[in-house]
């Protein structure tokens, strides 16, 4: 059951897709400041959390395993803006300056790479730093380069590709993602109406045996030809979509609803943001793959068909409103309509004043540095243990996803557990 | 390690402690109700919920173990009024008028016993309807009458003794209630001071071998004399507080914080109820014992010496204020700021709107029906496994109460494999 | 100044279209309960609400001016539903069983007329008791007749028209609305494209000398043809938008803001409701009607020309969601970000969980009685004084709206004053 | 009517006792920012506000009346810690600190008296900058130099006194407070029983011809004996108690249902924050000074000996809690239950996240500059017409305090329209 995992010697090169946007310089300055002990890694699972072992002593993750050391690691990326990570952060209004300040010089070394992009994917977005490709397979091509590019310059050892960029439009799974050929066809003829920018980046880095992170909705990673991809190149992916405010509270007040046989009636969320992502998401497009992912939590929680009574006619909407006064500071409002003994109704309302980025900052660099463990452990393909962390967690045809963050938690230990080789401890001991 | 149990045989007397008030006439008028297929029982994990089983196949929990059938139960009990249940739970103003029509003539034929009572133990309230003893031991004998008179009256095999009354006042661990000999002293010498009223009770039906759950956060049975009584007559007892709303949704928000590691640096959580229920909680003291009830639970799941930078300096706040326009309609507002991503702050405002017996009429429903089991299978003392329905976990001296929900739902299901010979599933398979 | 006043004898017809609605069964059902002494008019003006005198003293209004009294009230109306008063308040599932009980054969009584209807404008709804009309006029026609028909059959000596039905699509103000004659054409031709189902009321009302109230957005009344025309038969019209929830609190809360110089940058409203409205606003065509009325409020309140620094970025955003869980309770959200000393920003929440027909009721009442009152005083055209119960103000184009709660109030009073011949008392003396 | 009034000329002191509070550095430091063009002085009525003139015309306050400007103040004042405002108003973080730098020297400049102080009345408070005073008499002679001093050192022509401490504890009304003598002769006799620290300064202010300003609910000036010595000193007294936040809010809102007839059954208000007024008010018998003055403002507003049916049973509750994490981030959460049309229930929960100094400020300037005026044009004694700036506004006992905001606003016009001999704008015109 133990596996062999391979020491974390070297240097690990993160390359983040939307290295100049809100989540990824606040990742970013974060573990910079972490490292020079200038703040806590905060919300940081891979930094701060400890399982329970065997003997019932309680252990820190990374003492349990062998992660990669933050200081090992050499941040870069690309980005539709030009700005070096310490002007796009200052832009980003997230952190505030004195922050900044404290790792200002290596922020300013860390200047993006042109960007793959299509503004058909984005409307609301208008880069400047933008490659120029003729066809989706020399957009791949480029991309690879620069991440060999970058493996040397840095003296990389291993690298993992992240996405933190914006949420591209809704499109269905269509016969182009169905296999490795497929899709690989129709980058070479240009299909740009089913390839999306985020597949090249997928694309190139599997590739380049550089493990994938999907922060966002898109479909990218979640298709079959990907899949086939990563399992022959013995790469990991991982994602979708950070679950880092309303989803994450959806995800835990579900199972509560659930445990305690309480029925639910509606689930109206509403949500209100006014970064980048927000604009992005004004566009009825964007919002679709968003709202897709967002709604899809509640029934597999539920199982509405095997309790009718319960969740058989759940009214479940959710909306988001690029409101631009709040900047990064999103705001979530729930309202829950549930009902009790006898079909009493209730209501609960959650109202969320979160920051985006400070939510998904952690999960990213935990997604990222997990990903490069599993890779040294032999593990590819989709990391279903990494569902803790997404809205909308990546899975085949044969497997439902689990929502429940708990359940999922559980799944991260015993993944944990079964890589060193320890039994679960007796929680009735 | 399976457990022979006696089958649930011959009729389950229910006996209730303030059988008029909210809590008593909600769950008894669900209960008849949905025997008779007027309602159904939401919320009740004993007549609703399912469990994996070792071949990964869901199971109804009845159907696992040998449940009383609520065709089974008689409703009897004590109340400082002398209204039958019907009367009763029209003044009580929680279930509309059409829902007591359908089980009327049931609930006009419970009409309570008079009650032992001592208004300095609960000084907003004043009964008419109460026993007169020259002692708590006098008291007692009168109590185990009653409960010997209404067993025969009801030709019931077994009975169940539920406190559904109010909150005692508070008052601390005495010598008095070291062993079982220091109290039944102190009862004999009519020692009011150290011996509450709902030590009577649980005396009593201890002694004539009836399971006691305490509904409220007294003291009562949290005491080494009560568990040296409960295990010499193995009788199982459980309690304490039904977790019902906001405490509820406490022990659910809280895992949350500390699985993703997210900092928390005050709950400010804040009530306001007009039933009863707040009227005597208007009382400081009485108050007291319910707040120390409410601010125990974020201390055992935070774990602050382990994460002080988490967790080491949270403000907790709890406060409950009579409020009578709202009467049964409990309203509660909790106020948590958190800190993730280099200790940047957030806010989460969590709005219930619920119904206190609505909440708490399942609960007491499962926690009667489980002890009955306990009792068939031999179980005897405190019910830790029961800590999933209770704000206040009784445990003893070295132990730790559990306040997660989620685990306290795991220990639930283990118990009940435990009782049938099942294994645990494997969650990856 | 003081104005010739006829008394208010004889019998009130109120004619409502949508009479089978929820405003109007409940608006009804009130009124009848009322003047059987069953329930209180909570919320009207005209039956509840004083006003202070020259001599400093506080008298009801209706003892100020000769209002028709409820019980010379006879109501009747149109319904794309052939359902009876008492059958469609039922389904409204505003009002307890109990309290319709009371005035059950009064409310069994009222039986709509068959509706002027055109699927075009309200897509949402499928009605079966409809006219047939190959032209708008010959709808018009139709209406006229039905008015006149229902005055002699019920011995009225006056009637009034309130518009209680659903929003209208959004159309602007063209040509066909500027002048009577090119209204009047538009009909003819059978103009289905800018003369609407309600604009037919409107015309048949004023035609028939009856007052003419619009509870909804619609364009209607609001164009420069219906001024001509009511100026002509010397009738008065009133509107448009029942001012019930969460607009007026916004009439409310601004003028603080404004009254205290306290800046705001942003306003964000959400609303959810089940009901029938809920469900025609559904459609973005129909809801871009309700939008711009309800956008237009805030800024001839905060008037940005003049304090730009305060009011001169104000991101104004209103949502409405249909959500059927909640059916007539809709429920309001507000967020508001405000600015103070040096510019810091604050944040207020308002969550509102109103009763849109329990708010609606009374303001359809009151303008019911006023506009019959304006008559009898010989005004006509728009009615601005009315101003205090309407989301959207009308005025012509030389005035601007006053949306203010506490200005328009001091608007009806001095109105009211004015047709008794009375001063303003001396607030300082 | 108009009044003389002399011109602003000179400087004005103005000295606040508690200079190195949250709401007095704020304060400060926003006005010397205002007059170097670094911030807007948001919320001031005399800095920011128009007023409709006779002729219709909207014309600025500042520019109807001669108001002191901005320019020509000098702040001064006594508090109980010896830090001068700079290092004060770190410590209170209410500002970010690159606001303190722009006026950083003048903060520097401003370093505080030694307090008249008594533990007694402020328990929660350790002071160490600190009068000795054997006497209350001798405390007023100290205080009464220090006004003078101050006045030469600073060559001010005229001086303002501002009360922005902290709350001192409840006190009735006594014998010794019916008449300037009674008063005199109890601080001869050093009754610190009935003679708090604030009606030293209160008095000290009057004696030196200082108007006096009182931001806190204390007894102070709200007496006969204070009343009094302003009238026969000639000089204007105002007060009591900043209406910032939560009340400022009551004041808007139960206006509105008023306005409407909607009835309220309840009104639940509770706060939560952390700054040193939290602290101080944690004690019980300061807080039962806030309680009186918050409580007070419901009744006269509606009215219920008028309206029995609508708020005849009004259940009014207020609650402050301290709350260390928030620091001076005062948040507020009110809950009303209303009642519309036929006694149907509805509910409104305000949610205000204010910061209660920056809320102050501005109200703190304005009372200071309308009270100079005041003196100026020849008022002395109570200030009725400031009562649009105080939860408490001051009254005698022959007249009842107005409370709701817009007649408020009302009187403050109406004030400065007599001031200059103007006559009210007929707003039908």
């Amino acid at each position: 059951m133990k596996q062999e995992i391979k020491p974390a010697t070297g240097r690990l090169g993160v390359l983040v897709v939307g290295v100049g946007g809100a989540v990824a310089t606040t990742m970013i300055t974060g573990t910079l400041a972490s490292r020079k002990g200038l703040a806590k890694p905060i919300g940081s699972i891979t930094q701060l959390a400890t399982m329970r072992m065997q003997n019932n002593q309680e252990k820190l993750i990374k003492e349990v395993v062998p992660l990669a050391s933050l200081n090992d690691i050499v941040f870069g990326g690309w980005d539709i803006f030009p700005d070096n990570a310490y002007e796009a952060a200052k832009y980003a209004e997230v952190l505030k300056r004195e922050d900044l300040e404290g790792v200002k010089d290596e922020l300013q070394a860390i200047s993006p790479m042109a960007a793959a992009f299509d503004h058909n994917w984005a409307k609301r977005l208008n880069g400047t730093h933008i490659k120029k490709a003729t066809t989706r397979w020399e957009m791949v091509e480029q991309l690879r380069q620069d991440i060999r590019d970058f493996k040397v310059a840095n003296k990389c050892d291993r690298v993992v590709v992240l996405w933190a960029a914006s949420t591209e439009i809704y499109i269905p799974l269509s016969d182009e993602h169905q296999s490795l050929a497929a899709l690989e066809k129709a980058m070479k003829e240009n299909n740009t109406e089913v390839v999306s920018p985020s597949m090249c980046y997928a694309y190139a880095a599997i590739a380049e045996d550089a493990p994938f992170v999907m922060g966002a909705p898109n479909l990218c990673v979640d298709i079959p030809a990907m899949w086939e991809f990563a399992k022959k190149m013995q790469v990991p992916i991982a994602g979708k979509d950070f679950k880092s405010g309303q989803t994450l509270m959806k995800t835990v007040l579900a199972p509560m609803f659930k445990t305690r046989m309480l029925g639910v009636s509606g689930w109206f969320s509403t949500n209100i943001l006014g970064n980048r992502d927000g604009e992005v998401l004004d566009d009825p497009d964007n919002f679709k793959t968003k709202e897709v992912s967002k709604l899809s939590v509640l029934d597999t929680i539920f199982e509405p068909e095997k309790f009718p009574d319960l969740y058989g006619d759940v009214y479940h909407k959710v909306r988001i409103n690029y409101y631009p006064p709040r900047k990064d500071n999103k705001e979530a409002w729930d309202n829950i309509d549930i009902f009790g003994w006898m079909g009493y109704p209730m209501e609960i309302k959650v109202n969320f004043l979160c920051r985006d980025s400070i939510l998904a900052a952690p999960i990213a660099l935990d997604l990222v540095l997990f990903c490069d463990l599993a890779s040294r452990a032999g593990m590819c393909g989709i990391q279903t243990w990494l569902s803790f962390f997404c809205k909308s967690p990546m899975h085949d045809f044969d497997h439902l996803p689990e929502h429940d963050l708990f359940e999922q938690w559980r799944m991260v230990k015993q993944t944990l557990r079964g890589m060193v080789g320890e039994k679960e401890p007796d929680y009735l001991a």
